[in-house]
């Protein structure tokens, strides 16, 4: 069993009340850094990106904004307009323009969805992204869909049709890949899920890790979006900051029937978007930037892969299956995941985040993140040190 | 009378259908650069906001940032959250970070105050920045109190304090100083008029351009978010992007009362802000940026002093008075708005904006934006050109 020394359990208490502060998410890499600045921050592991895509967004940004001087006009003019970037955007996931609104950052969206379009009554699967249900209004009601642990919170079709059908929702909300365990639901299961709830008004699909899932060994990218054109009340919600490794700029954009597109640019939504989110997506549908994402994304699946498999190799854990870039492991030594969370800032300088705050979590759960392959083995060699010296 | 060459005239229907797409706004100069390849623009005076400001915080970041590669961090990480970032910038205004919400731009506070707060019926002051009308929600009544074009579009203190009593809005906006016209209500007015509008449940006062006003001769900066502390139903609204000269950033705040604050983050605003605009939140309140500020923010003033001296002696236009970064001008030769704009983009290279989407305005007006002392020499020396062309 894990266990902090004198010391470490002061540090432990102060990192304990930025979580406090932090509501349901992580305080950010820069509070913990300034606040406090013992520590030696090694890995963000609590983070979720691709940094093989932030490499190779920072290459470009260099040799097109920073080299040329033109960050200035980026940093100084208005950006475009939302429906002026809807269509950039639209040219690269092959949709209309009045389908797509773009968001700062996807939270926006969620927001305004949840503000917007989700009625008196909403279904969360649970364990899941808090932002879904806190999000939502006063006067929604939000069911819980409890994903079974014994089903390592994956979601059972059958019975998740059954559910919304008994509650009868006018919303849904599914994650996919789910967060914080990665749970998948493949393409046609999904298509399943879409043709049984046609009577539900708003079938959310949040999209966030789809970048890092597969189901061939091409690693071919999958995405809701498509079935949007079938099914006409699905909202696909997307988040850049993940695959893209762009958290800092804010860019995410949501795919909706044109009426619901229509209602929130009618008062609001105008310039949203900031210079460098309009140039991550004017970069996003060039052939040349994109083929180069393409390379990276599936080198860092590859090594995700691997982290995954040597993560399961560690006794004093459970590893849960998923497909996104992280893992959702159980501590089964008897071990606290605060004091799992405690021990690794402080002795190894490896930032990995709790589940305990997780509402449908059960039990002593850590998420953590895949990052390069170097760091991955500092995560790997920090957690067996850790583990050795109990 | 100005008057537009075939070749013009094609250019100016290009115009003209862009201008169209972009509702009450100017196309940005992206759009207008990347539609209009043709054209050689030199001034983009559209764009309110102080050049020098942008050199100055250009020059920081290039330092901290591009330099040391914080960069990365900045682009790569989440930023922090509202409430961390609302106690930053508290610390630079001298308020509880209870009573302070950031914005993505000011624009999402204003989204978020017409949305939230704003009831049955505003009062907005005519000619203005249209998205106070334009957010409003449909259940709530608009009206507009006509600024005289005889009084130079200025506010009568007295005949306002009547005109609200008479309507019994639930809010009113005030925009100080004004836009398009640039008019300036001095602290002590806008003070008589809290006094005697304290039934009135939100009193917004956008304050984008105070920076810009001055009182006395040392051109100190003024500020309505003192008025807030003695009167609790004054919402201030504050872009960044005009005084800063970082519209594409997308920086702003609002002080309002700790209830208002609290309703809003409750379900939403969490992260909003982008790693580069908590970098400027974080610069804003260091004394070594600042005061550097203060000095191209006065130098800027005197030289948009000068500009519109020199704008004055023009014939062919009327000046209005103000104390923003632009003057509205008046074509008293006869020629259309529409025209002036475009000779002046397709001739001269200068982007000027048509107050012909002004409501309330009437006649051919124009808002032209006060920029480099360079920059403002074109504009001027264009202008007398193209009149004496006539």
């Amino acid at each position: 069993m894990i266990k902090l020394s004198k010391e470490e359990l002061l540090i432990a208490s102060k990192i304990s009340q930025l979580k406090e502060a932090a509501g349901s998410h992580s305080p950010s890499i820069f509070t913990i850094v300034e606040q406090l600045p013992m520590l030696n921050i090694k890995v963000d592991a609590c983070f979720l990106s691709n940094p093989y895509a932030t490499d190779l967004f920072l290459e470009y940004l260099k040799k097109e904004l920073v080299d040329t001087s033109k960050l200035r006009d980026v940093l100084e003019f208005y950006p475009s307009q939302n429906e002026v970037i809807a269509e950039i955007i639209g040219k690269s996931i092959n949709i209309n323009k009045e389908n797509i609104i773009v968001g700062n950052g996807a939270i926006e969206l969620i927001q305004a969805v949840m503000h917007r379009f989700v009625g008196d009554k909403v279904i969360v699967n649970i364990p899941t992204f808090s932002s879904y249900y806190e999000f939502a209004k006063d006067r929604t009601e939000v069911v819980f869909h409890q994903l079974e642990k014994k089903n390592n919170y994956e979601l059972n079709v059958e019975e998740y049709i059954k559910f919304v059908k008994n509650h009868k929702p006018d919303s849904v909300v599914i994650i996919n890949p789910n967060n914080p365990n990665g749970g998948y639901l493949p393409y046609e299961e999904l298509r399943y899920i879409l043709n049984n709830l046609k009577e539900v008004k708003n079938i959310i699909v949040d999209e966030s890790f789809i970048h890092f899932a597969f189901e061939d060994s091409d690693l071919s990218l999958i995405s809701a979006t498509e079935l949007f054109k079938e099914f006409s009340n699905v909202i696909v919600i997307k988040s850049m900051s993940k695959d893209f490794g762009i958290a800092g700029i804010r860019c995410g954009y949501a795919v909706m029937d044109r009426h619901k597109v229509s209602e929130l640019l009618k008062n609001g939504y105008l310039w949203n978007s900031s210079g460098l989110s309009e140039y991550f997506f004017r970069l996003y549908k060039r052939a040349d930037f994109f083929n180069e994402y393409e390379i990276v994304r599936k080198r860092y699946i590859k090594e995700a892969q691997i982290f995954f498999e040597e993560l399961t190799k560690i006794p004093q854990i459970k590893v849960y299956p998923g497909m996104a870039n992280f893992a959702l492991i159980e501590l089964i030594d008897g071990s606290t995941s605060a004091d799992f969370i405690s021990k690794m800032l402080i002795k190894y300088g490896v930032y990995a985040r709790t589940g305990s705050d997780k509402i449908g979590l059960n039990g002593e759960f850590i998420r953590i993140a895949s990052r390069t392959e170097k760091e991955n083995k500092i995560i790997i060699d920090s957690m067996k040190d850790m583990f050795q010296n109990e």
